[in-house]
């Protein structure tokens, strides 16, 4: 199990979000309500957008991240647009940079909660199944990066919805293939720097949690007493494996088998 | 909060007792029952001594225990008739080798769960107080290695409950000076790789679990059933800071404000 | 033997000083050539400005420079007017990041290269000479950090030059009546984010290398043909403890037992 | 570039081989002589067997070995018959514990010096070429652990000089179809904890350097007054990168695109 959070919306410094709130994301290393443990403490990353159009950056430690002092230090002096950061709980796979979350690949991230499962039975299938050309890149022995890169494989950079729909299709197919009966639970999060796609999915049906912020205008009129509602941009928008804090109104579960994107206009 | 284990009896595969067991010191770090957190992933140490009578090996790590591979492969391939192992909840110092416990001088070793209170306020003094010719071997920073380094001026070496004892009152007298009204919380145990005494204290006289095993000749009339208890010395002997397993009379409390001490003969 | 860095001026991506010079700072974590040692492998830190007046982030790692993802990613995507970088080869002290440079305390950065000769001996007593109250923010075990400690009871946050002056000379009184001949050996940056103060000194008067970038307007006219140098502010200067690059008239090697300040206006 | 050792005899402490020597492994961490870089710093890696028939300990580090506490810990308390050591240089794979030697697979251990040239471009066919049972034991992303599971695909432990030859064989075809001119380097070192192999080989036929042990008998006759010798069984041989100490007679080189192997009775 992990927890993941994405950002998009005014810049603000990373902390704001990954260390003030009740429950933050940090907070959740130690403390996760919703998960299947309630420890993340096998590594965590957290990569971010600057402000020109270049490749996001990506920190990514295999100390718990509860009392990591360089996430503290990049965290309160980083400021961003859009970030994606991940608290690791290894289902097995070694603890090590290459397997923390977020995956990146050119402008692209991606965090992934969940699991394939018998990843051993089924993992070199998957492998073969990664296009040649971005076979060498992958760098950690995790599942969630493998489906990263047979999402690349299968069109991401086109078409998210599609390339991830058609990458849980060729997962289902492999796993039951070798006698899984569900072969697959994911929340996943990926970005390009502009957009943010979030997809809930399992295929027993029972997704691991996933929630989406309110509209900020809602908020407003909600909560017409705290300020810092007021110096956010309508565009703002946090998905989270859990809540942070406990605002009444502010968080909306996302449905089974769904999935949302989050962009500039309309979501 | 941390928790601890001594060992001391018949040469044993250090992972007996570090993974074996059902509610084992590794299976504490994550799911601690007893202590203030539930967490213990800020470092862990294991201090054994050989055959010989050599100074005893200290390893220590700043990862979590339970995914630590160096430590399942030490204690796999390990056996000691006495050791100490120490999982650590940083009570706010930095998780970094040197704060990790056991700590070690000479042939001695020392482990701690608690904290004196209000450390900031009273460190200087206390480091003050200890002895010249040891001053300069305090690499870390906790409040643990220091209590070891006074208890260790006070004459440690020669007799450990009265130097544990001094070390308390002078703790509690620099404590208390200073407006600390309850300046101690401590279980500790320390060994010179003959002898383990094992002290549970605290100046509100609340303090931090701590267990011992049963005499193993007792064990035994109680569960005849039991292979293992038929191949460990009579002089075997576990302190804890919570339960292993759940072995019907085979765990004592031990009372507050006491100690013991395990050796060969009466304990 | 250490190598650091010191850079105010123009607000620059980090990595055009930390990586992109021929023989950057990074590079002689592997390659020193002026030091006693070619590699400084026993950690790294770096310590930066942002725009605003806040205090410094502080980023430190015991890993080696040389292949630190999080340090390029860092370095590739921060930018600031003023920092301080530093590559560790220990002379003994342990690796780990509270004994990494640059030491923070509020406002201020300490880098350091050298030693206090014989630290054992004479470490006590000038812990002692700490201010009380700057005593428990002492977290390594350095006779770097000490310096650092011992000037800020000295005066440094109001006279830099004055206070520095005076640690020497605690650190050679007390080093002599411990019969060390020669006790101090140092390069040193220190800052306040507006001013950059560079020392060097040893009492034998054979000090470890420093260099100072030449002033930008001469270099405008040795290399007229350089656009790089077009674009940096008249104000830019950088310290070194081994220059960067072969640029003809770039360098300047700092006389002994002397110290320079650059800030806004006059250097 | 990487250093290795091989040592099979007499049990000793491990200390006495990677620490004593005046040119020790541990030494070569920071001051190679005979190979590319004089720096292998990206970590390191110690197998050994014990008194049992079970597999091997394998205790590895990302962490420089000179400075590694826990390595010199380990190595002064644990003695074996038969253990393999190494210390890397990275030649562009993630510096991370599942990328350090020795590989183990079962009974076997596996250390590797050189390199597969041009590896992304052959990596996805030579992964594929490993047996789909072997495939999900691989955990990192070198070309030296991909060798051990070619090897071991291709027959190691029934016949170790037959399939290092056929997966040389295998890795240079692979190589010249895709246009690389000589694509494998290698020394390597593997065991079974019984035997170990040892092989110098590279396609441009200018192989790393390799070095044994002279005939313990012959030592004793050219130094009859060095009184370890005296106490080393006449079993016992070292194999190395290059040469430890600087003892007459001690040491030969292996020969081009040769392999040797040593065992109980004759080499």
């Amino acid at each position: 199990m992990c927890r993941w959070l994405a950002y998009s919306g005014s810049p603000i410094i990373l902390e704001e979000l990954l260390y003030k709130p009740d429950h933050s994301l940090i907070d959740q290393s130690l403390h996760a309500r919703l998960g299947v443990e309630t420890t993340n403490g096998d590594g965590f990353g957290v990569g971010w957008y600057g402000a020109d159009t270049d490749a996001p950056a990506v920190f990514r430690s295999i100390e718990p991240a509860w009392n990591d002092r360089n996430l503290r230090e990049v965290a309160g002096h980083v400021a961003s647009p859009l970030f994606l950061a991940h608290i690791r709980a290894s289902t097995g796979t070694a603890v090590q940079q290459t397997n923390c979350h977020p995956f990146r690949y050119g402008r692209w991230l991606w965090v992934h909660n969940g699991l394939v499962r018998d990843f051993p039975r089924v993992k070199r299938e998957l492998a073969l199944a990664v296009d040649g050309s971005l076979y060498t890149s992958i760098e950690g022995s995790t599942d969630s990066e493998l489906l990263f890169y047979l999402a690349l494989t299968l069109g991401l950079e086109e078409d998210p919805p599609g390339a991830v729909e058609r990458m849980v299709g060729l997962v289902e197919d492999v796993g039951r293939r070798h006698g899984t009966e569900h072969p697959i639970q994911m929340t996943i999060a990926t970005t390009d720097g502009k957009s943010v796609w979030a997809f809930r999915y399992s295929s027993e049906g029972k997704s691991r949690s996933l929630y989406y912020s309110s509209d900020v205008r809602t908020l407003r009129e909600l909560h017409p007493d705290l300020p810092r509602l007021q110096e956010v941009s309508d565009e703002t928008r946090i998905i989270v494996s859990e809540p942070l804090g406990d605002l009444p109104g502010a968080w909306n579960e996302a449905p089974e088998s769904s999935y949302g994107v989050v962009r500039e206009g309309e979501d």
